[in-house]
């Protein structure tokens, strides 16, 4: 586990929130959703399956803690929740609030369009919120 | 727990596979993917949190498990496994079997195209190999 480290793709278009006992949490730098990613602190890990049964409990735990903290950013409505992976193999699932009329309603974010960076107040607003969960 | 019922336009976008402890599995009706549904047995769960912690990590267990059902389909690279429910709210886990190159690569399948349904002997052979697991 010691070669741990996180793809530069999610590096780039993320901020560090915290870490987790399983997860490295993030806040994806998107203003328009209330966007966090969990990337399990495990090398060479791809898919849910690659993790120990164990880990995949806890990566659950981690998920259902990340909602609350998405919850209670402003607006949120419903979780979206995902592991895709398509672009970026490393195991990242994604946490994302979404509300009626958000700009991929009622489509999924992902791949919909370029993200609109976080102001710093705002960006440091969502991320104390992730901290507190 | 008695009024758990799936959502019509669930049920008719799929087809059922089998029950496991938690869920009813699905095969989502859609030729160009090996792409599964897994619905907790469970009345008026909309988001993953909804449900109680031992749950949760029955979820878990099944979408690994139904992880392996899909990667035996052919052509699997890599799996998606996502809970939106922005057009469906009864909480549904989808784990999707994709390829590069398939029609949605490398973006999400969700909302991507309208399902090109399978025959009735792909379907078979697919709802065999779920069960299989």
């Amino acid at each position: 586990m010691d070669d741990f480290a996180v793809d530069p793709v999610i590096l780039s278009l993320t901020h560090h929130a915290v870490d987790w006992p399983l997860c490295r949490v993030f806040l994806y730098d998107d203003a328009r959703y209330a966007w966090c990613l969990l990337v399990p602190r495990r090398a060479g890990v791809v898919e849910i399956a690659d993790l120990t049964p164990e880990d995949q409990a806890q990566l659950m735990q981690e998920v259902v803690r990340l909602s609350g903290g998405v919850r209670a950013m402003e607006g949120v409505e419903k979780l979206n929740v995902g592991a895709l992976g398509n672009m970026v193999p490393q195991l990242h699932m994604h946490v994302v609030g979404r509300r009626r009329g958000d700009p991929a309603w009622p489509g999924p974010v992902w791949g919909h369009s370029d993200p609109v960076r976080h102001d710093p107040a705002e960006r440091d607003r969502r991320i104390a919120l992730v901290r507190a969960f």
